[in-house]
């Protein structure tokens, strides 16, 4: 088995998706959003590349909401921003969420024909590893895995590099690692004990934290706190409920 | 002072490089083989992009060495290829050479616009950390580092981003870093008591092996045995002998 992480959304080198299985990390924070809207009761999440696409969506999805953010704010117009604590119980329950986040929805175009996806975020690492071990189990066909960090404006981010190294200790046992897989599973190793403080260092939280979304920092660097197995299924993500 | 690191020589992100000095770093083969070049007499390295530019330029270079790989393999008909025990004093002394490589010389291009740009490599990353430091004590302009690493087939690599690690930790002190500078100065810190081990693991050390370059890997992981710094001046690398 190989496992390939890649750095961002716009990686200039896609290895091919035949016969392998994909997951989508966007830390901060449209994958933690995304767990967070569906652990609150979210219908589904279609992930659309541009605000133009979200708006045409919408008029074909009834009663969805619009929801997504340029350089870490909401959009105009838009009913959610990209923020997890927007997304409560009362917003989100029962509905369908159109999102087009700046780096999350494109990593999740690169990656979308693997023979299936998964969604993971420092919130439910755990889950969507127990899924894939099942996932692999029955499915022998599978000869990779492709982990795909959405990276922040098509740059290597810590954040997203870390919590692949988290998924990897989990799933990669004996399995060979492309350079970024291996220092990814080295990063988390040295700074599992400071999840948090780590992120606060890095660009994106330094942002986020300048924008006034410290909250949001400290909650998506929270580990396996929701066992969610969002994956993604004719173009929408969705709670795998057989995988729960 | 801000410090960026980019991950490949096909990076799709570069910063900005007015007032700005770069480093470029290709561990595996080619600012390594450069280096020896210089170390044993070679007069100037011309870098090119490909393989017809190189055979054109010799046209106007009489003399000079035509060098270069493609997929770690010396191109057809070139003089040398691109491991550093080609370039022995008896065959590169007081020649030029014209080089083209897969990722090296691509990622001189990158960053040719920055006001000096350095070739390091673990086999000088002390030298060139005192020259930069030179520089800029009488170049008060400048107000940023971006070291390029060339990567491998527009990959991250561990080499490079180790020794680009290995730099930063030298020159660093204090400065702003970017997630990738950030990211390889913890993997140098973390491995740079074992620094051929960790080398050998990697993906480009496994294919070196594999090819029956481990000897090249051995000497590409030895550090600060030559006290060379090489510099791009007029499109030509030169070894700097005011900064040594």
């Amino acid at each position: 088995m190989l496992i390939e992480v890649l750095p961002s959304a716009g990686s200039p080198w896609v290895p091919s998706l035949a016969n392998k299985i994909a997951v989508v990390i966007d830390v901060f924070r449209a994958t933690s959003t995304m767990v967070t809207a569906l652990a609150n009761g979210c219908q589904a999440i279609i992930p659309v590349l541009t605000t133009e696409e979200a708006l045409e969506r919408r008029r074909t999805e009834k009663g969805a909401l619009l929801a997504g953010e340029r350089k870490a704010l909401r959009i105009e117009g838009f009913d959610l921003g990209n923020s997890p604590f927007e997304y409560t119980p009362e917003v989100v329950g029962g509905k369908k969420i159109i999102m087009t986040t700046t780096n999350g929805t494109r990593a999740i175009q690169t990656v979308a024909a693997a023979q299936q996806v998964w969604i993971a975020s420092f919130l439910n690492t755990e889950s969507v590893a127990q899924s894939i071990s099942k996932y692999l189990e029955t499915n022998e066909n599978i000869e990779g895995i492709v982990i795909i960090c959405a990276g922040s404006e098509d740059r290597f981010d810590i954040p997203d590099t870390l919590c692949a190294g988290m998924l990897i200790n989990r799933i990669g046992t004996g399995a060979e690692l492309n350079d970024l897989g291996l220092a990814a599973s080295m990063l988390y190793n040295m700074t599992k004990g400071n999840i948090l403080e780590t992120l606060q260092e890095t660009e994106h939280g330094r942002l986020l934290n300048s924008l006034g979304f410290d909250r949001d920092v400290t909650y998506c660097a929270q580990t396996n706190i929701l066992p969610i197995v969002p994956i993604l299924k004719n173009g929408e993500i969705v709670w795998d409920m057989d995988s729960y």
